[in-house]
């Protein structure tokens, strides 16, 4: 290994012996490792229509606001229909809404697992859903002719595995399984970005119960935590009657996001909060089956969806457990779903305007942008105190560390990069323009979600931050 | 909504109305969630071997010690020839083996992003891997009949994808992009567990230098993180000369966990630092290149693997950047492996005794498991002593929340939970026996990673595990 090394020095005699330290400072993006500048980051350097890659390639697919807005800012690049690369601020906020996902499952006793995403063909013969899911499911075959699909949806192998664990007592009951990972389904016509695309993440839980009554506390009890997370998220969310599709079962929810773009038609009462889908309901009905008030139509963005199953996979599977009498029983179970990236696109599309993105707060990519002056400008020294700024916070506020960003870009003008950082939706963008030279320096703070403009001393930007709270 | 809420009512008179509250307090599972209790956890409550699903259905895959360990366990099991189930406990390790991964890649620059499975057979053929790859590769077709595959490595889709970012700047460079994804291999024969299995989790980087030069800095750059990384998980490891393989390019290296189990051969030289695979050198060489020393045979796990790529890729896609006068010329690449769940079972493999999982102890799922008395013993009362310390830990180590595990199996004996507490290798057990009884409690600490043993009090506890980094 020192012979190779020596080997290139003669090939390359410039370089010098270096030392690990050597090496991260020699380069010119590890040089600002200290303080996270946007010049690091991949994605494009100027949010101009003209510039974005992907744009120009597909028109036609740009058929909804986050579509457009993912692809400007360059938060997703197109690789294949319906297959998305997620870049690095899509990756942060994914992050943050798997972790706040992971809260709210574990706080009702979900356990993570993780499943691959190859799943054998005789599973899905035996719960006789090989043939049911028709094009949908991608299908493959391995180097000895064996069959095999890509997991849209995880009942089959999950209930195999219960099946297998022949010592389940019914004190271990119940048991809420459930796993963030990749999911593939082959959509005639993917479409709106991740709303409805062919590789994305979901979450997907699956409980086991002793009895019906208590897989409804169950099922209850999910639905809970799916409501408290939206709550979370500050996303407005009707849950719906809902049909129970190829997933089967006896009963079924749907959280949905009103949006006009949505693909599912609802029904909501006016007198009432009854809400359906109108797939789960009598085709032309008008009056509402529970107080004969009026219902409307609407639209909306599932992303959400919640089946009691009882016995139809676990009979089938044979996935029993000892019960109090040691005799062996089959669980009764539910599955519930949330489109985990589909979320991200949802809360862009209903949040953002036409030309800029909004995220919901807590999941946003950055909290806080902090834009010095122009390079050269008559402001220029004002950089100093932005810096003081930064370095103070990540002092005073150890959780913004990691969360806050400079726009390093001194060579365009504030206002340009007011401009982008408001096209981004950095949650607080802070400038430091003319009034940050005073005697008492003052920051300009923007705050995004509510449009309110404040000047703010460096120790009143460190206090509005204190209440941001990040997961 | 609430009509069928009410109607469900009728047929289940005993379901009182509920609210969340009730309904988290409902069941048993969720009853205990302010304390971790091991019960809750979706493994084997019995470390019996008989008991242990998987185990007696395949004899023959049991090849190695990190399978049986992990099977035993109850850490994974096993869905279909080389595709695994991950269990509660080995996602635990996974996502804190993925920090430590994003602590060393964010340290030198490296950009998170998530690029899909499924690839189009255009970008193979464009690099004129699609026929080089073989059986290895994974196929499949879409509903269109469109070809593809699932990605075992991503060079094309991100050399692709850097190629339409048209306006990269020289100022941009170097990047360093990463993910951390499920890749596939239709393996011939997926043996070992999680050592050779056809889907896998694996960290792959890829980066863009402006020259030959500058690329070799970053090579560099990149193999002491990864030295780095695994003196964090306090692995052995040995960086070999290797071949290039099916990658390509100029350069290669790696880090081989020395194992007896290992599928590599590779020669070491004696007297100085020179190791290589026996792929990378002229065969039946016995004389080291660099010294004339004696080259010894040893075997290892292949843990890391990083190539030079040069412009392999880039050529063929074309990914180029403005340089400094503004002209494009062609990016210069290397690519980095590191294989996650890979890491998870080496590490098993050479930490752990016979009948015994050890953990590198900064991915220990959990750090610490108390065990109170035996229910109906004569110790009983204890068990206030080791709540009372469980309780007071979290409230001085708020770090330890969701680290400590409190073994609440009370109707087996101390014994028997200390003894399946050392197979499952929690670095730290911590015992409430007869000495928590004295006027001066005191708790048996088991240090499982030295194997000491220690008396200590609450406070001492507290001290000891003060120390832990929890990641």
């Amino acid at each position: 290994m020192e012979g190779l090394m020596r080997c290139w020095r003669e090939f390359l005699p410039i370089l010098a012996p270096h030392t690990r330290h050597h090496c991260r400072h020699h380069h010119r993006l590890v040089d600002r490792s200290k303080r996270l500048a946007l010049s690091q980051f991949f994605h494009p350097m100027n949010l101009q229509e003209e510039m974005v890659s992907g744009l120009e390639t597909k028109p036609g697919d740009l058929t909804c606001r986050s579509q457009r807005l993912m692809l400007k800012a360059g938060l997703i690049y197109p690789s294949s229909p319906g297959c998305y690369s997620y870049m690095p601020f899509t990756v942060r906020a994914m992050e943050k809404l798997i972790k706040v996902i992971d809260r709210e499952m574990q706080a009702i006793g979900g356990l993570k697992i993780n499943m691959p995403s190859i799943s054998s063909a005789e599973l899905w013969r035996k719960s006789e859903r090989w043939d049911l899911m028709g094009k949908e499911l991608f299908r493959l075959a391995d180097r000895h002719s064996k069959e095999y699909c890509l997991g849209p949806t995880h009942e089959e192998m999950v209930t195999d595995m219960i099946a297998c664990q022949g010592s389940l007592s019914y004190r271990q009951l119940p048991l809420l399984l459930y796993q963030i990972t990749r999911k593939f389904r082959d959509e005639p016509k993917p479409r709106f970005g991740l709303l409805r695309s062919r590789e994305f993440y979901m979450k997907d839980m699956y409980t086991f119960d002793v009895s019906e009554e208590d897989a409804y506390l169950t099922y209850n009890m999910v639905c809970d935590a799916y409501s408290s997370l939206f709550q979370d998220l500050g996303l407005e969310v009707v849950k719906v009657q809902a049909d129970t599709g190829n997933i089967g079962g006896k009963m079924s929810h749907e959280f949905q996001i009103p949006a006009t773009i949505g693909e599912d038609r609802l029904l909501v009462c006016s007198s009432c909060r009854f809400a359906a889908n109108v797939e789960a309901i009598s085709s032309g009905q008008k009056e509402c089956p529970q107080c004969q008030g009026t219902l409307s139509e609407t639209k909306g963005i599932e992303v959400g969806h919640t089946f009691y199953l009882g016995t139809k996979y676990s009979s089938v599977f044979n996935a029993s457990y000892m019960n109090n009498q040691n005799k062996p029983a089959v669980a009764d179970m539910g599955c519930y779903g949330l489109g985990v990236t589909r979320i991200l696109a949802a809360a862009i599309e209903v949040l953002s305007t036409e030309s800029s993105i909004r995220w919901p707060r807590l999941i946003a990519p950055f909290q806080v942008c902090l834009i010095p002056p122009k390079k050269g400008s008559k402001e220029e020294t004002a950089s100093v105190q932005i810096e003081k700024l930064y370095d103070d916070m990540m002092e005073i506020l150890p959780l913004m560390k990691g969360e806050t960003i400079l726009d390093d870009r001194t060579h365009l003008t504030i206002g340009k990069r007011l401009n982008d950082a408001n096209k981004m939706g950095y949650p607080y963008v802070v400038i430091a323009g003319k009034k940050a030279l005073e005697k008492s320096p003052q920051f300009e703070v923007w705050c995004q979600n509510t449009g309110e403009v404040w000047f703010l001393t460096k120790e009143g930007v460190i206090d509005l931050l204190r209440s941001v709270e990040v997961v």
